[in-house]
């Protein structure tokens, strides 16, 4: 049998963890409030050109999917290869805005957002997306994306 | 204090709901076999030009969201509207297939279905969609919709 230090020590442990996992970011800041701040730093990831940076908030795993325009990309590195592809340099990406950030808890570590993205530059483009998140090993992730354009009137 | 008999009923009557909630249609029947049911019957409604009948794989809630072509419906009235506007017959309706489908659960009572959808006919499309479900007062819904147009090569 361990002694019960051993147990306090998990105990501790857990208690470090879990309640790590369950802020997140900090106490005080909600869920919604916790993902708008990643989609912001994605929007000035992307109007710095930093492609990787704007990446960040996907989950880095082969199992994330990506549909737009009847299509769906799958896997993390798929969809940065295809960013990169899609946007070579600074200019080519233009100015990205997010708006209409809205947030709905699904379940317990589970999350939509449903926003508004559009492009200034040599190629405007607008539309919107749906993200479904999950938090995963404490940390809120995209695990999928449909985005869709309309037409700029 | 209550009898014993009391809480033995209470006791009897969670374990009926709770095995009706987790298995819903039937207790062999997978997670994603049920959803594909689902959607199944959706693809057999529309096809007999019954809207209403594709409308019931959809939850019954002004905050149910549908996202196409860069902008949200809100509310299952008023998606019903949208689609008995752009199909007022059975001969725009054409014929839909469904195909490719996907489900993956990501969390208790929530799941993500991805999929492909054909629209043959005067009017032929296709696409894909993306299909966020939630299992309501034990009954799997989908609570969120996002579908996108491919080109027709």
């Amino acid at each position: 049998m361990k002694p019960v230090g051993y147990w306090l020590v998990l105990l501790a442990a857990y208690c470090a963890f879990g309640s790590q996992a369950a802020t997140g970011w900090g106490e005080e800041k909600s869920l919604a409030d916790n993902l708008k701040d990643i989609v912001h730093k994605q929007q000035v990831a992307w109007n710095d050109g930093n492609i990787d940076g704007f990446m960040e908030a996907y989950w880095k795993s082969e199992k994330l999917t990506f549909s737009s325009r009847g299509e769906t990309r799958r896997g993390w590195e798929k969809t940065r290869q295809k960013y990169k592809q899609s946007y070579p340099d600074k200019a080519t990406m233009g100015m990205l805005t997010f708006s209409n950030l809205e947030v709905e808890p699904i379940g317990e570590e589970v999350a939509i957002m449903l926003g508004d993205w559009k492009i200034a530059g040599d190629k405007p483009a607008e539309g919107n997306f749906s993200l479904v998140w999950k938090r995963i090993d404490g940390q809120w992730v995209i695990i999928h994306d449909h985005s869709s354009s309309r037409e700029i009137k």
